[in-house]
């Protein structure tokens, strides 16, 4: 197949072009290097030294032999290039990463947030309207977040996507309906997730798009096979407040003996993956698109549930870090349940990687081999999600879950 | 109250302004003429000969003594601008109708689905995320379109905005929720206001904002008691095949001898509302703001309930027009059923007037005076909802209801 890679070159997108790449595809990445910029801005980098993306494609190729091409197109601004380069390429798929993805980040500013849902909602509806301008039946598959559920599930287990529901008719009777799971995201990053869906319901009803949109949880790691087969290949592993994501983050900090930084009472409960799940769900649903006509699908991409206290716990144990409980910058329930169904990915093949599996690996392959690239001064999260008069607290520090 | 009216030239905007500031409120009017440049784009105009906003406010204020600011700014473009204006006014209130309105012009072209997408969200976010950043406690009072529901009911009553849905929870028992009515938009003009709808929603649980989210039926009528005051305060009157809406394209054919174009069956079943109860609406939910915490107000603002076909009739029996019966460009179903509540409105005081009541008076007061401007090139609706190839024939003409 022909995949073009929106945000090819992001933490989940990297891995995931080697991967299709790997298994054969003809991969195009489009990237604009916003992730990169963004560690600019905030005076952060990856733990792990990654290579500028031409040294990763041509290590790449020394490796393996097979091509992947670079097109730089800010697919949020840039819609006569994006146009051209499907008119052009005629892909049978287009991965969607090209989204900012940190909820701290998105709720840093008024600048920040209008960031978010201009690129977002951008970037998703100029991609929905040159493929209906090209007349072109590529399936899109889009990374979308479990974050669009939100954590209040009231006892129901959630659902992929779809939700079917009772309600009265006019005439006295009962009517049954599956509809769209009501959405209730955290942040403007969230919500911007929750914007897309719309979005695409819209274009596969009237323009008939096929597009599958996975609903991924917390992803944590950072390497995959592919991305290990050579240190120029190495994947990004953010720690910082605004883009390090939990789990992560809690590695790190035992690795250089910083506390761990649990927000609140650590009650909440998140779905997680593994990097090296990310990128075999995305080629599960790459290589099993719907029907044209068809309804968005749209897959839970998580493997496990967890409390983030029990998480740290974990960590705690396998090596002896200490555990800080910070204010919560964000605005959400101290505690929940959650109940998550991920049936359809387990019946396309899915064999998930466990924390219980591989934690300690990664505790030692990775945050222990760069240890010394740490900056402190990234670690705490300096995002608030209402001003600040509001918070209990000056100074927090968090857990940034950029689900 | 000081109110600022986003989009205050428009068709709705600006007998809006001109009632608010008749009921002794202080109105600023923001608009960039963005309505006026449609028409130029289109080569279209308003039936009525609508003055320029300078014109228009210098006879309210001959008229009345009353003053109405202005501030030319784009709202959806120019956000340091738009904050200013907010730090600057500290309005009580703020009208929304800054948002481009016609579902066929939305889907004319790829440049009109994102100019519409980028329009509208924008425009919706940068005045949420300025609110937040002026820290303003200002009420926003939406316009938003029955069309967020969609036409397909499946016998229930539409509800205002919230729907009370059962679903089985986990451990075999029943759950009642009450969620935002399932949307099912029939173009991207109607997608945009259901993602307002989320916008609003967020907004509203992260940073309290007061919102009310007005879901409008299709205007019909042309004056206000207050735009007939004086010639230079008339409001447009749009019979184009963007922008004119169904009554009132009816209207205008019946005046000039045109076939009254009715698309497909004309069973399709629609809310309706009059420009002098819409003004009213706007001035009842502005004078009721709900409290600092409480989810976003939800109401429709339609009050009649008629199939196409037999408004067609309608007008044909008061006339002597005849009915054409022409292919549909939109893809919608070709007939359906409508029940509504408007019980909110009601019970804040709307005393609705009636097509019964006002038919005949719009089509000789207003289409009947000033037919001799209607270019009839105009009418046909050019815009098509799928490729060409798709639909049943070419040359189609429309009825263009952007609700």
């Amino acid at each position: 197949m022909r995949i073009l890679i929106l945000g090819g070159d992001g933490f989940c997108g990297w891995p995931t072009s080697l991967h299709l790449s790997a298994c054969g595809h003809d991969v195009d990445i489009v990237d604009n290097f916003a992730r990169r910029d963004a560690d600019l801005e905030l005076c952060a980098d990856s733990l792990t030294p990654i290579e500028p993306l031409e040294v990763r494609r041509a290590a790449w190729y020394q490796v393996t032999g097979r091509d992947i091409g670079f097109h730089r197109i800010d697919v949020a601004r840039d819609y006569e290039a994006l146009l051209a380069l499907l008119q052009d390429t005629r892909p049978d798929a287009i991965v969607h990463f090209a989204e900012q993805r940190a909820a701290p980040y998105s709720m840093k500013s008024s600048w920040h947030k209008r960031y978010t849902v201009d690129n977002n909602v951008g970037s998703t509806h100029n991609l929905l309207a040159a493929i209906v301008e090209a007349q072109l039946d590529a399936h899109v598959v889009h990374l979308g977040t479990m974050g669009v559920y939100g954590y209040g599930t009231a006892g129901v287990t959630l659902p992929e996507g779809y939700l079917a529901v009772r309600m009265d008719a006019q005439d006295g009777s009962e009517v049954e309906e599956e509809i769209l799971y009501p959405v209730n995201p955290g942040s403007v990053y969230h919500m911007t997730k929750t914007l897309d869906q719309l979005l695409f319901a819209f274009y596969a009803k009237n323009d008939e798009l096929r597009i599958t949109d996975l609903h991924q949880g917390i992803v944590w790691g950072t390497q995959t096979p592919e991305t290990g087969l050579d240190d120029r290949l190495i994947n990004r592993f953010d720690y910082d407040g605004d883009y390090g994501t939990v789990l992560n983050r809690f590695l790190m900090q035992a690795a250089i003996g910083y506390p761990l930084t649990v927000h609140g009472t650590g009650g909440q409960t998140r779905a997680f993956i593994h990097i090296r799940d990310t990128v075999r769900c995305v080629q599960l649903a790459v290589e099993a698109p719907p029907e044209r006509g068809e309804r968005v699908r749209i897959y839970n991409q998580m493997t496990e549930v967890h409390r983030v206290i029990d998480l740290a716990g974990m960590i705690a144990r396998l090596t002896g870090a200490e555990i800080d409980l910070v204010g919560n910058p964000r605005k959400e329930a101290s505690h929940n349940d959650l109940l998550v169904s991920n049936r359809n990915l387990l019946e396309l093949g899915l064999d998930p990687v466990t924390l219980a599996d591989d934690l300690l690996q990664e505790v030692t392959g990775i945050a222990e081999r760069f240890k010394d690239r740490c900056d402190r001064e990234r670690i705490p999260c300096r995002s608030r999600w209402v001003a600040e008069a509001e918070t209990d607290r000056s100074g927090l520090e968090g857990d940034a879950r950029p689900v």
